[in-house]
């Protein structure tokens, strides 16, 4: 065993232990608390295995999603999570993320940091299929966290309907059946009084 | 879209949300707080990405690994978590984990209920590679936080060095090295008075 290289692995997976910590704006289905980023890419990789035959694109890598949604918020135990519907400077939100991914991928082994370096840069281009999914589910789940809680977060921070639609409809790039879905809610969250119109 | 399993689909996913309530008697690396079985199932899947190379058996299934590692605890939501060094009835036990993935997993579709089961089961026999793999990150990752955190749990349950090296042996079926590099943590965890001798 090379313990040089060894030990930068561990010291990965001991660094990673931080993304426990950050709370997202999404809120449990019980309603009881929000929701870490390590619980969040759990379900993700959950949803990822359960809802693949709805893909418009069935010749998929799976193996490649899980690892995407696994690994997509280790940039934010730097950068922070930044609200979907939130008044966020996207560009510099982005920058700061590269330089999260540097720093964190960078604790492993070159070959390792290179290959979480690629991944998480596909998932961010949302140009293949596998990282089209990752990206559906990144919006899907949070979606039905706030139909399940009565819209508690879209209520507390103002969301609108055409916001909900304009931010997820990548949805659809990888779905059209889980975006016909997504609609369908969305519009009895409004007829319900979770969110406004 | 076939709505009655889709609908299925969604039980399932919504059920498991009760994953991230279920807490492990394995503290946070900085030492704040208990575990839960969610986090804990995201931290396998990270580290069976990043230590494949130190297995024993170098031609597995990743995927399968994946798949084993994120589903493992969900029978906890009706079982709970048993504690690896408590006076458990270990027959009893996996009666009701049983009974447990029954229940869970059959909430989806029949194809997925089956494969799920599948796994599940194949995870607890530890007779495959990919099951050797994921039992073995299952030890590995709660020394090492007990190890970071000054052997906390260790200390607050009277665990002992023989404790600890019975418990974790599988280790030693899955990779020779990793269980080198515990039996050498646990003997200096042992020194530095985090672990009883």
């Amino acid at each position: 065993m090379n313990t040089e290289r060894f030990n930068r692995q561990l010291d990965f997976l001991i660094e990673i232990d931080k993304v426990k910590h950050i709370l997202r704006n999404t809120i449990l289905m019980d309603a009881s608390r929000k929701e870490n980023d390590a619980e969040h890419s759990w379900h993700l990789a959950l949803a990822a295995l359960v809802l693949q035959e709805y893909l418009d694109e069935q010749n998929i890598d799976l193996t490649k999603v899980l690892q995407m949604v696994l690994i997509h918020d280790l940039v934010e135990i730097d950068a922070g999570d930044a609200f979907a519907y939130g008044n966020i400077d996207w560009e510099q939100q982005s920058q700061q993320e590269k330089l999260a991914a540097e720093r964190i991928f960078g604790l492993l082994p070159l070959g390792q940091k290179q290959e979480f370096f690629d991944l998480w840069s596909e998932f961010e281009a949302a140009q293949t299929g596998e990282a089209r999914y990752a990206k559906a589910l990144d919006s899907f789940l949070p979606i039905l966290h706030n139909y399940r809680t009565q819209g508690l977060q879209w209520q507390r921070l103002g969301v609108t309907r055409e916001q909900v639609l304009n931010r997820n409809r990548r949805i659809e790039k990888a779905s059209k059946q889980l975006w016909a879905y997504i609609v369908d809610l969305v519009d009895e969250a409004v007829a319900k009084g979770y969110l406004h119109p």
